[in-house]
């Protein structure tokens, strides 16, 4: 059976089959650290809508699960293809089809790069804002399978603002266009919204119509503000969204993450327990606006400083930037992204000093504090995640719902939260999202035992 | 049996219950010149969610159907009740539940009517922006259940993007809480989103947490310019969307709707053809985009007005706002809403005119230019829509449809459009559609017979 599904795939698709170890191992995991327990049975390297049809056909056929894969950045697990598994990876499809910058948008392949799109766009003025901070490394088809999000949420919205229309093949390999390439449309359900960030559950997203913007002619504003401690940064950026600013970035990071980015970067040390707000301010009110949330900060106790120049702002960008890399320098991280209202942003951080205190763990975080979305980085030794990490992982989670918050802002659930899920939605809405996810997908066979648990 | 749902709506909801002859008859029809057959079997005025609740149990176990309204201004006939059917009316749930300022949101009942919300947020600085032309009396609940647009879609979004979560009472009384406090949220489908626009067939919605903005202190700019007919008109507003400008609102009156109008107001006549574009600013760069975009329209050969205050401000747009008034003294109009890709509205002005010609009618057409959203006035004589008129209607929707575009914009499908919804979404997504709406509502007592023609 197994050989049969790779040979009828080889039939039809020839060298797009590929069943190198390398290949097969890498498809395994995603940038989460959890990884599949053994490879699958062939990665796909689709060229076409046709080959993504082709071989949906064929896995509906012989009941064979289809993983469908970019780039691989995901954060939780959702792209992992395991045993008895398709690993369909529509990395290739990457094309550019169409821009049309009267009408703001453009017409992708899911394979195309975010950052590489961007470029693309950037000769006919045009700004593609959904940045994930992977965007250099990440696929558009992925941002929006996984509905992500980024740094630029609380002004520019989330992947989903962004997408006017994507195309779908459905398990049985038929090809559905869902959406409008109009700014307004409704004629009847809105499954574009549906199949963004369905984490590849309902069907495999094979192109996309993007709704752009321009790119603004007017220089951004950076600033930053160091505070005694986390809980007085929380509180100051709370401040500066309740002052009716409205920054297009504002990051939060935690004692724990400046000194070890500090370190990294071979800075001189921030003083103890010291956190810091970086922000941006962008379009014709920058400079008004940097200025008024310069207040703000400094009534908030902060030690202020507006970047004299883009030098200086990409400095402090950097610092901002470099906290993967300072984290990897700690051992094996758990990245978690819950999400709260701003106003609770304070509270959230005091949970998290407490999660610290009652397991005996240091969890350094930054946060887009401009949307309530943390990463607590849950640091441990060795590849594995062990027992008491997760343990105090679902205490995070469980305090972050309290708090009238969600246990993932912008990464989805894949294999990592589908544990905690129907916590969160409540056993009906649970039941009507399976519900759904069957009548789109009746055998079951579009990335199954991801978000769902089933 | 008819009597037995009565008097079981009775029993458990006593005065609520309203069948007096004149309730019955103005549940049948909303604002869009259509009417149901004959009166529903009784209007519930339910005064909170239990209410609901408590109306679908009944509903559910005698299997009787269940249309809700809000302030009855639909434009579709989504939420006309006829014989044999509940009218569950959810405009007495009418509170502003939670306004919080720090987190830029509001929780309210669906009762409550666009402006007179805005008018309380006014207050702490909030702002509701989502505004459709009815939003004096249309409810926040039907704009939801709509899906509906408005004047400011193109710099401030489609109520769609201004609702964080929605309470729904399901066909069997359960109630769901959907989507999220937070600005981001990434747990499951977006169930939200599906029930947003679903005119009722998915489930009532009770309840919803708003995304609002802050007020701007900036004055808005306001400028028209006069064009020597329509196509120019409508070249001018591409050339605006083209040009980086992003207009708060950019309307456009063809030269009978602005004939028309004048003429209602004392005005002197406009010359012959001629047509305008009216267009404000607003936000920190207001000034600057106003002189801005007077110069691509002058390049573009209009005859260009800055208002010079506020007061002049308020004329020109008395002007856009007397539309639908000035169409009352031409005849019976049916409001249409074909949607377009912006640079496609000179074509589809062209292809109103020649449905003009070929049918012998005449269609004075609004247009949000700013989205590319037409609104097609099909005027004729008596209380009903003539054979010749629905045709002339089909034809421009398949007009649009080959332009790129929707049969409806921001009004919905309702009855009066469920016989081309199928020709714009293909079999297959028709098919999951209804799907869908029988995962939700296996017994189908949820707006029987609207959107979907079931």
């Amino acid at each position: 059976m197994t050989v049969d599904v790779v040979a009828r795939l080889r039939e039809r698709l020839g060298e797009r089959i590929d069943t190198s170890p390398a290949s097969l191992d890498a498809a395994r995991a995603d940038k989460s650290g959890h990884a599949a327990s053994a490879p699958p049975l062939a990665v796909v390297h689709a060229a076409s809508v046709a080959d993504v049809q082709e071989t949906l056909r064929i896995a509906h056929a012989t009941g064979t699960p289809v993983v469908t894969r970019g780039a691989g950045t995901g954060l939780a697990g959702g792209a992992n293809a395991g045993p008895g598994e398709i690993a369909l990876s529509v990395r290739a499809m990457d094309r550019l089809v169409e821009v049309c910058p009267d009408d703001l948008l453009a017409v992708v392949e899911p394979g195309i790069l975010n950052a590489e799109l961007d470029r693309m766009l950037e000769p006919y003025g045009l700004w593609w804002p959904p940045d994930p901070a992977s965007r250099e490394i990440s696929t558009v088809g992925g941002n929006i399978a996984t509905g992500a999000g980024g740094l630029l949420c609380a002004k520019y919205g989330v992947v989903r603002d962004a997408v006017l229309a994507v195309d779908v093949v459905l398990s049985d390999g038929r090809l559905l266009k869902l959406g409008h390439r109009t700014v307004k449309g409704v004629t009847g359900l809105d499954l574009t919204s549906l199949v963004i960030g369905s984490e590849g559950t309902l069907g495999v997203i094979v192109g996309a119509t993007l709704k752009l913007r321009r790119r603004s002619p007017f220089t951004p504003r950076t600033l930053t503000a160091v505070f005694p401690d986390v809980r007085a940064a929380a509180r100051a950026s709370a401040a500066v969204t309740a002052s009716g600013a409205q920054p297009a970035i504002m990051e939060l990071m935690d004692a724990l993450s400046l000194a070890a980015v500090h370190r990294l970067l071979g800075l001189p040390a921030p003083a103890a327990d010291a956190a810091q707000l970086t922000i941006q301010t962008d379009g014709p009110g920058a400079d008004a606006e940097a200025t008024q949330i310069a207040h703000v900060l400094a009534a908030a106790g902060g030690t202020v400083r507006v970047a004299a120049d883009e030098a200086e702002a990409a400095l402090l960008w950097r610092i901002r930037r470099s906290m993967h890399p300072a984290m990897e320098t700690l051992g094996t991280t758990l990245i978690e992204d819950v999400s709260v209202p701003r106003s609770a942003l304070p509270d959230m951080f005091d949970e998290i000093a407490r999660i610290e205190a009652a397991y005996g763990i240091r969890i350094p975080t930054v946060c887009h504090a401009g949307d309530g979305n943390l990463h607590p980085n849950f640091v441990f030794d060795g590849p594995d995640v062990p027992p008491l990490i997760w343990e105090a992982a679902g205490d995070l989670f469980r305090a972050a719902l309290a708090l009238g918050g969600t246990l993932t802002g912008e990464h989805g659930v894949g294999v990592l939260k589908r544990r905690w899920l129907a916590d969160e939605l409540g056993e009906d809405q649970w039941e009507l999202q399976r519900g759904i996810r069957r009548l789109f997908d009746p055998t079951g066979i579009l990335n199954p035992g991801k978000v769902f648990a089933d």
